[in-house]
């Protein structure tokens, strides 16, 4: 190929509200785009400790083991496992969509014997459930894992009773944070979570590219009192942790431009305040949520169980939901997601993530689904916009 | 903590002259802060084959399986052993340098049997050594792994000898290109290499934070041919090729920003011309090397040896190294390397790589050292920068 022949680079304008990446903000992008520094160079060390710093304020945690991981999301997934699970270990799964089967595949890859407790695609599970299924595995089970909010099916499930059973029963509870982490209530300290992990390309709107981790002293020290050597170099937590720590060993080259965008990301989830961003975040998808409703169209999952974060709606008899997505997309610019799974074709998947997660994108992305799905045949009152508008005024409290 | 209460985030100005990160084009850092696209938007997907295209010509290949993996140079090899090697597997690891050992240390944690040939730090190994060491393993050796370039010691390994050694005994080559690829001839297919990993952050010019990895069928096949799943899920490359593949099958978002980024690092470089680019390494690394000798330092790496990415350079007795590279940084915004390993308080590392590449920075370079040497009581000659400047000239080709 003549690659000099390649065109110049053009991004087109997007909305996006699907189930991750969300849409960032410029002085994230601005931060990107800043000159390098060297990964030992002491200016760049003081940016490592602002976001150590900063993450376990977002984490609500005073864990010291608490950094980004240099991969997306699920390299936070596996760092967990790997380094907490070695051949011969007991870990017990909670599978309610794909991102729990996906950590029972990781933890089956460590040689961890692997059970699974599974809830319906769209449902939290029972904490009673998970306590009958520790029962009943014999021998000691180093970890519970399970998912706070499950992206491939918009449901959040309550922590603290997991980590009460799971510590109860002498295990760990890793919690997977990735689309939960600045969107709605993470805290790690008070509930009692052992590890966890996020990514940044959701609800903290920073581009995909870090995962962050937190872990409890147990849990370290649970990395440290392992038989044998974390089965990945990349991801060794003993290791990583060296260069992250006072003694600044080199490990791996640190990903520089992206971990400058998620200082500056940080730092406007703490400008914004945690509290000031769950209701943020809490009024968009209920806006969003009557604006569908609205419509005429069906939440997959309970208004008690709904994540703030992303919406799962069930896609209407008769609608080809590829081309709902491709116009969206193409006549609107906006981005939604499709189902995954056994919800795939079944439902659409709506994010309503920091800083995509305004009114005007909810109102333009109502309005723009009426319109085509009317070109569908489909009837759908008018008027969804406005009851979403209705609802952020609601939902407001008296300015002063 | 008051997150709230961090700095603005300020980038000190740097000039990047060591084993890596390089400074990076101004149009990188445009590229990095476009605004974000989903990870499965067509105008993205687009991207994604541009580069796949791009980087296939930069590595000089036609190989199929050819991308940039989501994590740094070390995730690019873990990768290919991950992948490549299971528990029984037996390997031979070529070392020279601590970018050798680090592939030892990989492939034992892959559960392969793990064998190692040795040369001496700051020199490149006899390939009748590795026909030697492959001689005397008992049963079938499945990969051959080594190091192009050596960043701990500037040392470049001719690679296409041990090509040629190892498939006479029916196994992989396997090499790591990061210090290398678009600095110096890479030839994957020419040479005969089965798998490689580079990295962005050196001589292409890119923040760190993608591993481009290259596959051939043979390669390839001995990945579809594993006995058991691969123990990385994040690495697994029967998955991830899904992805950059026909079939788009989601497994984890890429690192969005970076590919951007990295799409705008290759095209500089077909812009540049591969040849062109060599050629501009080659004298900027002569053009250093004889200020560094003008200024009666000694070079570790014999001329033959020597990578035109990476110099490495003998510590005068009496000197101070700490205060060298602190002094460089601090009052001249210059970064070099100090040395790993046995090389620890031996040697500085000073890289000539990609952008940073420049006969400016080269004299500047010169200049600052002399001076920061000079504080420490050393005799050093002037005109080590004039002398840089003359070898510069020597080598350019007459002008039209």
């Amino acid at each position: 190929m003549q690659g000099s022949r390649m065109a110049e680079l053009k991004i087109p304008a997007r909305v996006l509200m699907g189930p991750g990446p969300s849409d960032v903000d410029p002085r994230v992008l601005r931060a990107l785009g800043m000159p390098l520094l060297g990964h030992l160079d002491p200016a760049f060390l003081a940016i490592m400790n602002d976001i150590m710093e900063a993450l376990r304020s977002v984490f609500r945690t005073a864990n010291r083991l608490t950094l980004p991981v240099s991969g997306t999301g699920s390299a936070g997934m596996e760092t967990l496992l790997v380094n907490l699970l070695e051949p011969g270990d007991r870990a017990l799964v909670v599978v309610q969509g794909l991102f729990g089967q996906r950590m029972v595949d990781a933890a089956r890859r460590c040689g961890a014997e692997t059970h699974v407790v599974e809830a319906a695609w769209g449902e939290a599970v029972d904490p009673a459930a998970v306590e009958r299924a520790l029962g009943q595995i014999p021998g000691n089970v180093k970890l519970v894992a399970v998912v706070h909010a499950e992206t491939s099916t918009g449901v959040m499930q309550p922590i603290p009773p997991l980590a009460d059973i799971a510590h109860r029963a002498g295990a760990l509870l890793v919690v997977d944070c990735v689309t939960s982490l600045g969107g709605c209530p993470v805290e790690i300290d008070a509930w009692g979570v052992d590890a966890a992990f996020s990514g940044t390309q959701k609800c903290l709107s920073c581009p995909p590219g870090l995962a962050p981790i937190t872990l409890n002293a147990r849990a370290e020290e649970a990395v440290r009192a392992r038989r044998q050597p974390v089965q990945s170099w990349y991801l060794d937590l003993t290791m990583v942790m060296s260069y992250w720590g006072q003694e600044r060993v080199y490990h791996h080259t640190a990903p520089i431009s992206m971990l400058y965008a998620f200082r500056e990301a940080l730092q406007l989830v703490l400008e914004e305040g945690l509290e000031h961003r769950f209701e943020r975040h809490r009024t968009g998808s209920q806006a969003l949520a009557a604006g569908l409703e609205a419509m005429g169209l069906e939440l997959l999952v309970t208004r008690e169980s709904r994540l703030p974060s992303l919406t799962t709606v069930t896609i209407p008899a008769g609608v080809d939901e590829l081309r709902v997505r491709r116009e969206l997309l193409q006549d609107f610019g906006i981005e939604i997601g499709g189902g995954l799974g056994p919800l795939k074709g079944r439902v659409w998947r709506i994010g309503t993530m920091g800083y995509s997660c305004q009114e005007k994108n909810i109102i333009l992305l109502l309005t723009a689904m009426e319109q085509v799905l009317r070109r569908q045949g489909q009837e759908i009152p008018p008027g969804a916009g406005a009851a979403a508008a209705d609802a952020v005024c609601a939902s407001r409290r008296p300015r002063a």
